[in-house]
């Protein structure tokens, strides 16, 4: 198949783009020191090439994640980096799955007793390294581990997540940003113990040197928020569009609002100026001298790869004008 | 099942305020005077209820929405308010179902030509009344017209949807640029001629009356942004979440970006205030007076109700805390 028989929008991964992301950081981060996190693609099959590189734990953030991983025979050693107060169905996927590991983020009492109460077997203590989001007092993390030993739980180390730190774009704030958030974390691992120390995304993977292991998952297929980073990896997400009106002045094409993720504004398309996004909508106002014309196929995108992707039920793998795959986005929902 | 037994987030729809804004609409505009948008629910049960108040015709932003009502049984006449440049799954559906009607919009010689290929049979000349976006100059409908007839489409009429008004919280603005945007539609229609006069949506639902029918679709639901007009819709929609951590002055419950349209900024949650989203969660400040534990669970209402719902799998429809039905999102997708 073409690019051109393809149905608008569609989501792009350029092969060539994705393999480089995927060599480039396993070469920076081989084996366990990256756990890559799957929120950032939702697809098992992207997943699986990441274990071929060696990856063999990855990171979730919904209860869903971890079971299409274990369904996919990915679920050896996943951990969701989130908190839950039903772990039900977590229990209930290691009860059922001899080779299925869940380690289960715990940052207070109510969600140690719902791991217990779930059937979960294995934690880590989320510890707040600045990001004002989940996560425990540095200074409360060895009582919360050892509560959770005492209930029988088995506490595999810490994670505290830079969220506050990896999309700056300043490398030396980075570093001294990090290298504070995770003092706090080395802190709080030496009174909880265990052999991880979970950290770091995409715009920290090179810098955070105190975790035993990297937590990144944009770095995969990359956005524009990313891309304005000093960062080894290429964009190689887009969504296909197609130009279906043409006014003077500007022009429309049809990627929208339920294509896009926006929390980070709008996409990017190149040669033109994106003026506003509706629901089926991109009308923006094209270069001089880069005209369009309607049924012309364009490429644009997005700001924030999350929120985009789980829009979409398929990512189609190109090879400049040839699709190589689809690989459906099976870990979508919660 | 009670409310409380659901997994989080989940989608809720409260059956009483519902059942408010389609009795409110249906009064207002009854039967054909209403086209009902279906980009805004996505939800063919949902547009079941709609067309039990009377409303025969249904708008669709996608070719999948009219497919997925048509096998619905709801597809008698839908129209597409949208061009598109293949639109041979829309001849298909037609050409394989007696009782299935399709009427598209077209605005260029491109999407005339699309729609004779794809076998189409119904068109409507889409003129730019105002908004950025989609349409032809008024003074050009004739022309496209005249030559989809040539072609042998019937043309039914015209459509042009004031979207630069219907979110102006000033009335009186509202009803001036409705007329000044009408104007320029029912001018058209004199060009091109046919029944239809398509138009207007919630925000313009009682002003505009040039217009021969209404395509509004967001007031079965409603959201924050149109919450801040002096519309008599209630809030019927919102996102069940549960707290999932809570430290010294915030709190986090676990709904994100990824289950909310984000486009029309931070949603809202009662007796807090929205710090920011990230991927699966919300943080926020609770009101003094109104602290939040592990555990709770709260109601986080969308900005924009569209980009919502296609997040989700399905909508519950609730009576307090009763878990009524759960209607599929089904339209979604393209």
């Amino acid at each position: 198949m073409r690019i051109g028989d393809l149905q608008t929008p569609a989501l792009l991964v350029e092969a060539a783009d994705l393999e480089h992301n995927l060599a480039t950081m396993s070469a920076a981060l081989p084996g366990e020191r990256l756990r890559p996190h799957v929120k950032a693609h939702k697809c098992t099959e992207l997943a699986r090439r990441q274990a071929d590189g060696g990856h063999v734990g990855f990171t979730c953030a919904t209860i869903r994640e971890c079971e299409g991983m274990a369904a996919a025979g990915l679920g050896t050693d996943v951990m969701l980096a989130n908190e839950v107060l039903d772990a039900r169905r977590l229990g209930a996927l290691v009860a059922r799955n001899d080779d299925v590991r869940v380690t289960l983020a715990v940052d207070s009492e109510p969600t140690i007793e719902a791991a217990v109460a779930g059937g979960v077997r294995d934690v880590v203590i989320d510890v707040n390294v600045g990001l004002p989001r989940c996560g425990c007092p540095p200074e409360d993390a060895g009582r919360l581990a050892d509560l959770s030993r005492s209930k029988g739980l088995d506490v595999r180390g810490v994670m505290g997540y830079e969220g506050h730190v990896v999309g700056n774009d300043d490398r030396a704030f980075r570093e001294s940003a990090t290298a504070d958030a995770m003092k706090l974390l080395v802190q709080a691992h030496g009174d909880v113990g265990g052999e991880l120390i979970s950290a770091g995304g995409t715009g920290t993977y090179d810098i955070n040197t105190w975790a035993t292991e990297i937590q990144a998952g944009s770095y995969a297929l990359m956005d524009t928020a990313y891309g304005h980073l000093d960062l080894p990896f290429r964009q190689a997400l887009s969504v296909l569009a197609t130009v279906v009106s043409v006014s003077p002045g500007y022009a429309v094409a049809d990627c929208g609002l339920k294509a896009l993720g926006m929390d980070h504004g709008n996409p990017t398309i190149l040669d033109a100026t994106v003026f506003f996004c509706s629901d089926e909508h991109v009308t923006f106002i094209p270069d001089e001298g880069s005209p369009v014309r309607v049924g012309d196929r364009i490429r644009v995108l997005p700001a924030h790869v999350d929120p985009t992707v789980a829009y979409h039920e398929r990512m189609h793998i190109v090879d400049v004008d040839d699709v190589v795959e689809a690989w459906p986005v099976d870990l979508r929902g919660w």
